[in-house]
């Protein structure tokens, strides 16, 4: 396209979003009236995609980061043929694909969920990682955000991983256009002010005015022939360019159009121009990845094993008999035991270092190149990727995460390294699944079991040993549990997970030596929950003890009315939980200090025989 | 003190941290090690502070960002006489001041809790910024960082803020040992690799040998010297440094010597200098802060009033009448309405842009000095700062945090930006207190309650307009409910909270008309949860429903099971709440698909009065 043509094109995609926009009642035509050329550019002599095969391996990858821009994205989708006008005008009406922001679980050419800021890129990253370091492909990946985002860290965290790993396939855009939701921004339309904060972590950097299609064109054209390191692209734009009432004004973010015909007659009317975008240049098929036989590693009953290293050990070898597994570290591979994979695995293995938002997000991004993502770090410190991990469910993605050092459980090093809200975190994510395991076999086994859920998966393993009790043919349904004491007279039951199942089981014996019969219930599977084997131990105990290492809401407690919130009758309910902060203290101490050891568990199960109010 | 004696000091530093670590039988000496001389020198001649009264308004303030080095702090209060060689040896043991990390619960000398990487920096600008901003004081903040920690974004968000701020007053001193704790950091000892980033975000830099204590004193010179800027000191260390067998070498982070006693002879032995610190420069008193009458906003029954409007006008009179009052916005303080604050008091407002982490860490800074702040933004968002909530509440600091836009009631905009699993977060937090306000004198109430609240207190706003249901005098005690619907034969109750107080009673309305009477019950302290009143309503009406514009894990419907998981009778129960993934929708539309409004609620009444199971 020529100049005029292309300039056209942009305010096209102007017109559409104000159209949009104004059919909606709400939306945000201003933000995306400044990147319009920035598109229309981009999508006319640059991006490489088949619409009709989204799918297809060899495509270029588009990310908008500044999500609230959607209605740009749907006029992009309309000009190239993608959705015709009729759905434009669907925008964010009940029941269309075109909501406010853009996710993946209806549109086939979205990579990812927007619309929390300062995600775009982190996750095109970790799709631009899955091209480069993975796939030897030579797709593109193209990231446009906005300037505001640019303060949020995780995109500093993006930026060094991005350099750190030679990411010349990846471009991103940034549109200045100088104003955030409520005022400007910190740094207006100096330019340089990015580009030196860019080039300060590695990337090469290209000032542009983002409304001259010619100077835009060649700076694309500049990403695309660097090699060795991104490119950011500054462009300086005005929010609500080509409409004098809006453009460059504060106080109209996120509104549409006070006069939106007149504002379109002044864009000079609808257009009805066609974007031809060139298809992907390569045209391989997806890369094929090796399965073979799974073979878990096995422990016998009685041995000392902490559910970490089963974590690691299976991973391992997962990966060995699956390509597509992928391992993502924060630095703290030799205590999560993800370093297992890495001796085995290095070409599958991420090094994030300290950065938890970062490891999230490369992992939703190579797993929507369909990768089998497994992230892992201390569960304490997933809490700082929660925006992700609710983005990614927001997305539909499937990934695995990992949390160690669960619990006081881990002892002398104290609360801030104490996973006690994880459950709870992982728990109300939409469509999660959540494991917690309590020895070496059935930590396996729930490690390859994961690796086939829909949605996010969370494992929670422990940092000390524990005694195997399970054979290393047991097999652990997700979604399932395991009564481990069982008689018809019991007249309690005890619901533990993790490293609360021995101490529920010593617990069982101290009080059936005093004559009480106890069932005790590994309630492995935390969400689902079981609760079929909950609803019958209330019917024939009368009376549950949920036990978790965990502080008391959201966690197991919480988890076990899942099996009785539906109206029936509630068994008598007591939850030990860990209700103060901990300190230092050596694991078996934090146990008892919690009173979730098997004494503290015995001496409630002695009150609520005796039909007491525990306090 | 001359070179040599600094470095007799750096020496004792190291003994000290080996000793410490021996006798705990875990720690971090090595990671102490690397920093010891650089933290001889700071005490020896820079920092100000007088020991024997930390809570002193001059005194400067240090921060050990890389908390794991614990043993170097806790040698350097023995050097300085706050704690005695016999304490020292008591790190990590049950009952012991001296945590694996610190934290400032029993520690008076310690400003926040670290152990989580990057968060050090954070607090610090937020203490920084109450120096200078707020409180208009000469004393300087002086943070450690370990250089792996620089990988987390929350670094850069502090970087920005404290450059854009001017905080000239503050200094970081990074300890590059080129050590990660599972082997070599990205950048190794490329001391320029730190300096350029650090520049590019508008810091001075130096660059100094570690060891070199001359050098490092005429950096921290520099740094104190250095005006209208922060500083930056990038210190090459060695990891270890001193001991042979541990000095430089990959795989000995966290870990004690292995031979401690030689290794403290090769260190010259123990050592018992006293280190001298200056006290503090300013005699200064606390500033004096005004407190005033306090005349909340008023509403009148039946005025449409969104809660987000209710808190930003309370927060606005709550800042007139105490002048302790600071809030704080991630750049959506016309959506929050935090802007009506800004309008009437920009002195005390800090505008922290799209850096919901930074928000969060400036806002435990300001209150470590004594400000009561309040940091808002969108709920959903509050997400990103999960991991500072956490440790503000190992800290036991005393913020108040708001999130506005909950749940689907938003409507068109969709999941990213609805807050739905805010509750789940924040009950699951040690010590906080969690507030659903439905109508706006309600709202206006709870933000002056929260205030003089201890520990992390939440308030959950939302973004439509709802009917003001109490009058202006009623008082909302925390802790409390409102029964707004009650008779002797009432065969149910909803428990509702926030946007379903008006649904549940448009449902109580709708089965009274068919004869079923209902109580409904306001449940806007969602925690602590109103035990007696719902046990009471369980007694009389032998069911709850709970019904709440959230996920259904972890948030209202947990929550009242509070009130009955101490082994007493159980009424039979269910959850109302947001099971699917929402898209885009008007809010009627929203709560209707979710089956949360009057129409669901009603039928599920009927289900429930009729014995029925829900489904």
């Amino acid at each position: 396209m020529n100049t005029g043509e292309l300039e056209e094109l942009g305010q096209q995609l102007r017109v559409d979003s104000v159209r949009a926009a104004a059919a909606a009642g709400s939306g945000h035509p201003t933000s995306s009236m400044s990147a319009a050329d920035l598109m229309a550019v981009l999508f006319a002599h640059h991006f490489r995609y088949d619409f009709a095969r989204p799918d297809h391996p060899g495509n270029d990858r588009f990310v908008l980061s500044k999500g609230h821009a959607s209605p740009l994205m749907y006029a992009a989708y309309k000009a190239v043929g993608a959705i015709d006008d009729e759905e434009l005008l669907t925008f964010r009406k009940k029941g269309s694909r075109l909501e406010g922001h853009p996710t993946p679980r209806q549109l086939p050419w979205v990579e990812t969920a927007t619309g929390s800021l300062g995600q775009g890129l982190p996750v095109g990253v970790g799709i631009a990682l899955a091209g480069k370091r993975l796939e030897h492909a030579d797709y593109r990946v193209w990231v446009l955000c906005g300037d505001s985002e640019i303060a949020e860290g995780s995109v500093w965290e993006a930026a060094e991983q991005a350099a750190y790993e030679n990411l010349d396939n990846l471009t991103v855009i940034v549109d200045v256009n100088r104003l955030g939701q409520r005022g400007p921004t910190r740094h207006g339309h100096d330019l340089d002010a990015y580009a030196r904060r860019f080039q300060a972590f590695g990337w090469h950097t290209v000032e542009v005015d983002g409304h001259d299609v010619d100077a835009v064109d060649r700076a694309y054209g500049e990403a695309d022939s660097t090699k060795g390191q991104p490119t950011a692209i500054l462009a300086r734009t005005l929010k609500g360019k080509g409409v004098e009432a809006v453009q460059d004004r504060e106080g109209l973010h996120g509104k549409p159009l006070p006069e939106a015909e007149e504002a379109i007659a002044e864009l000079g009317g609808p257009r009805d121009l066609r974007l031809p975008v060139g298809g992907p240049s390569a045209a391989a098929e997806r890369p094929a990845r090796h399965t073979g036989h799974l073979a878990l590693p096995r422990w016998d009953k009685g041995e000392e094993v902490a559910t970490r290293n089963a974590f690691g050990e299976a991973l391992a070898a997962l990966g060995g008999a699956r390509g597509d597994v992928v391992a993502l570290d924060g630095e703290v591979g030799d205590s999560t035991r993800a370093e297992f994979f890495a001796k085995e695995h290095p070409e599958r293995y991420v090094e994030c270092y300290i950065a938890e938002q970062q490891m999230v997000a490369a992992a939703v991004g190579v797993a929507a190149r369909g990768w089998t993502p497994y992230a892992s770090t201390f569960a304490a410190f997933l809490t700082r990727a929660h925006d992700f991990v609710r983005m990614a469910s927001v997305s539909g993605s499937g990934i695995n995460l990992v949390g160690s050092h669960a619990g006081v459980a881990i002892g002398q090093d104290g609360p801030s390294q104490m996973g006690l809200e994880d459950l709870a975190m992982m728990r109300a994510v939409h469509g999660s699944t959540v494991l917690y395991p309590c020895d070496a076999n059935q930590t396996a086994r729930l490690v390859a079991a994961m690796a086939d859920l829909d949605g996010i998966r969370y494992l929670r393993t422990s940092r000390g040993e524990s005694p195997v009790i399970y054979g290393p043919d047991e097999e652990f349904p997700v979604g399932g549990s395991k009564v481990l004491r069982s008689s018809g007279h019991d007249r309690l039951t005890l619901v533990a997970a993790g490293v609360t199942v021995p101490e529920a089981l010593a617990a069982a014996d101290a009080l059936e030596g005093e004559g009480i019969a106890v069932r005790v219930i590994d309630l492995y599977s935390v969400k689902p929950v079981d609760r079929e084997t909950l609803r019958t131990a209330a019917e024939e105990t009368g009376c549950l003890v949920t036990v978790e290492d965990h502080h008391p809401e959201g966690g197991l407690g919480d988890a076990v009315l899942d099996a009785f919130a539906d109206g029936r009758p509630v068994p008598r309910l007591v939850r030990l939980a860990v209700r103060d902060m901990p300190g230092s203290a050596s694991p078996e101490e934090q146990l008892h200090a919690a009173g979730i050891d098997a004494e503290s568990i015995a001496a409630c199960g002695r009150l609520l025989v005796g039909e007491a109010i525990v306090a």
